[in-house]
């Protein structure tokens, strides 16, 4: 048996091809209609301008206007602070996010709980954290990484419900989110971590894994000999690897042994071209749907089950 | 074998021993100081009569103030936000908490989320929620029945870190902020509910189990054979049966087997007398932590882990 492939790259075309149309059809009937993404950074690291640079050009094929702030290293808080406060209070902006890592010294959690909760599209903030975790809770947005895994499966035509699922990893972003999420849709989860003995054994019977600690295919093919033979491997992984075969001197590598894996389950998101692209669709969904919310719809997101 | 029982009632009587002789203590030092629990009743339910009485009856044994506004459920819901607002603004007040469930018609999530978040000493509000369930977060309370759990544990020397637990249940109240204390504590969690399939299975292995789930008895003695030897359990479950035989003409029974289920484990709390004594216990502890605060600290809460 070999499993097959969760395209992420095509679905998550898919999903902007949606929300292009879905903009070109409101500026139909409103041709004043405009979705703006503001991006904050605050540092000059090279992976964070590639982020940001693939953020804003996926905005801007879609028709989502940007805004983009780019202040150095040596900037204060408090300008940075001030800056999230003018677009709180402008009502072009629809979604504000700040890129993180921010530099040492700041506090990351002072900046993601100054966004308001009605922009706050990567959904970081208390507000947006305290709702998604409550049983009947209306969040304004839902993380976009966990958000776009819970899309990922859906379209994979995945039950959630009623299966058992084991979630690696635990932070802010994507474990603990993304664990909620699932557990919202009846899954039951467990959550695994560096201090968890033994965890091959967490694999037994499970139907979804979801793997987001960034350690370069960490979880080997055959911890999955024991999974149920329809399960769904979700690797949200992204290590750079050295490669001096390749060009750029390195390769992208997920947290699950890929090829190994394959051969145990019924499906696996590649590593690039998975979770990756989702995360970034889900980012314009969130904006769109900001901008929505200001336009008609003037009060909060349905619960998100 | 046959294991040991935790005994609830025990260690919440020198819980308020503790919080008695600190308020003496701080009095000692500063005859003003006082701390004030305020609680907001809006029915004429029995049950909730009786955990209000048990609450101000407790507070006044510690030397905590109280304040108690029963409205009748003809009230109207401004009328009720508008005493929290008050009560919010009354510097004398540390504590605020809303005795649930309010009469049908009532937003509850609207009442909890009114209280301050540095008075929400039941940790319910939307703020509490969310910085219990961030990586480093900083609750200013943690809800009560959860953090008595994890009081209960430490004190009876359980070590939580490494650990394999078991959550039956997933409210906003016990099952869902309990496995994110036990996550936060390093044990690796598993979260059931009503859609879990073979929940017998889940008990494999495991050291901790936290039932709470409202059904008499539904967990049987013979699940925890193929637990951990050194299981431990908690039965939040407070369920009353008919019983003839008893004067009130009911009994107290837990969500787990109790009498078989003690041949299996190493520790287990009974019900009565287990977790709810700390639950309340928990809650003076946050009005006093609540009135220290103002007295001295002026801050938030240390970080929970
Ligand atoms: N494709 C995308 O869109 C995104 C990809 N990512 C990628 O996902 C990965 C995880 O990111 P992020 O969640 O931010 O990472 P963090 O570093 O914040 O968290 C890593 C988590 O993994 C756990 N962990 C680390 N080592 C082990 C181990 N040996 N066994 C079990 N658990 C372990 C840690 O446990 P503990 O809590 O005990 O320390 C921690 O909870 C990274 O590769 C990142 O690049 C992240 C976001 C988006
Ligand atoms: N001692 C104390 O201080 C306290 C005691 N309690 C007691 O704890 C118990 C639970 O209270 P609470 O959390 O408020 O209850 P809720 O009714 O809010 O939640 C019950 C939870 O149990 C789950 N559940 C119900 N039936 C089953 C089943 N057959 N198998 C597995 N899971 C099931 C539900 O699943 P789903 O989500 O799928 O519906 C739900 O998540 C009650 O007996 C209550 O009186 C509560 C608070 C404090």
């Amino acid at each position: 048996m070999t499993g097959q492939i969760i395209d992420g790259k095509n679905i998550a075309a898919e999903v902007r091809g949606e929300i292009r149309e879905q903009i070109t059809k409101i500026q139909g009937e409103n041709p004043a209609f405009k979705a703006l993404l503001a991006i904050i950074q605050v540092s000059d690291r090279k992976d964070s301008l590639t982020y940001v640079r693939m953020k804003l050009k996926a905005a801007e094929e879609v028709g989502i206007a940007t805004e983009y702030l780019h202040f150095s290293e040596s900037t204060t808080q408090e300008e940075v602070l001030q800056s999230i406060d003018r677009l709180n209070e402008d009502p072009e902006v629809n979604g504000i996010i700040i890129q993180l890592p921010l530099p040492k010294g700041f506090d990351e959690d002072l900046f993601t709980s100054r966004v308001k909760p009605e922009k706050d599209v990567d959904g970081f903030g208390n507000y947006n954290i305290g709702e998604l975790n409550k049983r009947n809770g209306n969040p304004y947005f839902l993380p976009c990484t966990p958000k776009g895994i819970i899309e990922l499966l859906k379209r994979s035509n995945v039950n959630i419900s009623g299966t058992k699922s084991l979630v690696i990893g635990r932070s802010d972003i994507v474990g603990s989110p993304i664990a909620a999420l699932l557990k919202a849709e009846d899954s039951t989860v467990t959550i695994a971590h560096s201090k968890t003995k033994d965890i091959q054994q967490c694999f037994k019977d499970v139907g979804i894994v979801v793997v987001a600690i960034g350690r370069p295919e960490f979880v080997k093919g055959e911890w999955f000999k024991d999974a149920s033979p329809d399960c769904v491997v979700i690797d949200v992984g992204t290590n750079f690897v050295d490669d001096s075969t390749k060009k750029v001197g390195f390769r992208y590598v997920g947290d699950v042994e890929f090829h190994e894996s394959i051969k145990h389950v019924k499906l696996i998101t590649p590593v690039p071209g998975g979770v990756g692209p989702m995360t970034v669709a889900m980012l314009l969904q969130n904006t769109l749907l900001s901008a929505q919310r200001v336009e008609k719809l003037n009060g909060k997101l349905r619960p998100f089950k």
